[in-house]
């Protein structure tokens, strides 16, 4: 990472720590469910989807605020729910997630289930609870669900679970991956858009960089699932392989996929190049695929 | 239940079922997927939530439309999302659901969760397409998210199942069905006293009437598990005294599960007494309570 991406996290992760930490606090449920929520969002996330949400805010220069905070923590929330759920065993059956066990490794899987819809579901009164215009809260909420719900994540998950053991064509691949990771991604830095009060050419501009950078994303952890340990990548290598996962290294090769992972960041430079064209400063939004550094 | 309710539905049961069919035959997503969605949403529900919401808003002069219709259809989204979950091998592992195989009995496991995320998260995306006021649609979404969520219906199901083989209060048992059953029911008659546009008192007042509703909806629910067949019930039938629920029936007794059923439907008659004398005419939610005759 560059140093204003260094910077900008030292600045804003702290905030978006707090902003999760007092949502979770001061809302009332059952204690065991909101230590099995806690637990999950503070395993250690990069936060990359609030990171994205306000970088391409204060690109546009947005400001950001308790509301944006807010939005950013909303998105963390509906990323970890989708975690817990993909690790679940009747899912990924995945036992590590960032180092550590997964959610029902520690609580039983009822509960995980439960941790997972309580993120989900709150992270819509997270969003409603802004003092944001309602016009935009609206927005914001309804193109949430959109990406998280059956137009984007969770056919996403479909697709990928549908797809194992069979040899996915590299379109078929890139539309599972858009629809699983990429609609998130997209949301993040349209929502900064949105929030930055932009007009509709310039959101739509953020969400295809999203989009690209939410391929990237894609490509580099399978590029990592082969290059890595599962201590340095704190989930369970070589875990693609075994399940016959479709990857881009399983249909591409390995210097395939770094080729692919190469054209998409270029796609999403491309993206950027055109909004500095309409006089922004998007240095901090680079900063943030030097990421996908191999 | 009487004439007035048996026509009210008849009118609007078929509007209800065109809104969901409308709404999941439009969204994009993986077929597999919406499939497993639809299953579970046609599988004979009785649309008591949507159904009692479009009667609050009746009652209350409001006018049913396109825009009702959405909340109506979400509101069963969610109720449905939460069978399809509770049913889980790792929840209440239920085989029949309305007198047919539960969602992961026909579809497995992992689209079950699937189709309930997918449930779940659109119903935000119905109600925000409403045409509705922004500041309307805000206060629907959010009231939804927390009647449903960590606030409410999640946190129900986890004390509900952290409750089994001990002994609840009486206390405690109204606490956990007014979480898991009630809030759902309160949202319901708020919604539509919502969309009715009446003041705060009234909307307070529905919302009270919706909980005790969903009070006698649940104390029925535990009085039928002990007298009638699974056949009668179109699910398993006596599963609450096998796996030690907490039930009005194992608290109180038969006979103090139905004078507590009594009490419950006498404290709703008196809600419905109090918006009367405001100069409305009830009789169609006073028909509703007919449906807990024993």
């Amino acid at each position: 990472m560059n140093q204003q991406v260094t910077y900008f996290q030292n600045l804003y992760l702290p905030q978006i720590e707090q902003t999760l930490e007092d949502y979770l606090g001061q809302i009332k449920g059952q204690a065991s469910l909101k230590k099995a929520m806690q637990y999950s969002l503070k395993a250690g996330g990069k936060r990359i989807r609030p990171l994205l949400m306000l970088a391409s805010l204060c690109a546009l220069n947005g400001k950001i605020d308790q509301n944006s905070l807010q939005v950013a923590a909303s998105l963390e929330m509906v990323h970890t729910y989708s975690l817990i759920h993909d690790d679940l065993p009747a899912m990924d059956n995945d036992d590590l997630r960032r180092g550590k066990p997964t959610n029902h490794k520690i609580f039983g899987e009822a509960l995980a289930i439960l941790a997972g819809d309580g993120l989900l579901t709150n992270a819509f009164d997270l969003i409603l609870s802004t003092k944001l215009n309602p016009h935009l809260q609206v927005k914001l909420a309804q193109n949430l669900s959109r990406a998280a719900g059956v137009q984007g994540m969770v056919s996403g998950q479909v697709a990928d679970m549908a797809g194992q053991g069979k040899q996915l064509s590299l379109e078929s691949l890139k539309k599972l991956h858009n629809e699983k990771t990429g609609a998130l991604l997209a949301y993040a830095c349209q929502a900064g858009a949105l929030l930055a009060g932009v007009d509709d050419n310039l959101v739509a501009k953020l969400s295809k960089f999203g989009l690209e950078f939410g391929l990237a994303f894609q490509i580099y952890d399978d590029i990592l699932d082969v290059t890595k340990t599962t201590v340095e990548l704190g989930k369970t290598a070589g875990k693609d392989v075994v399940e016959a996962k479709n990857t881009y290294v399983a249909l591409l090769g390995l210097a395939g996929a770094k080729q692919e992972l190469q054209a998409t960041l270029s796609q999403a430079t491309d993206v950027l190049a055109d909004i500095t064209l309409m006089g922004y400063d998007v240095t901090l939004l680079t900063g943030f695929l030097e990421y996908f550094e191999i």
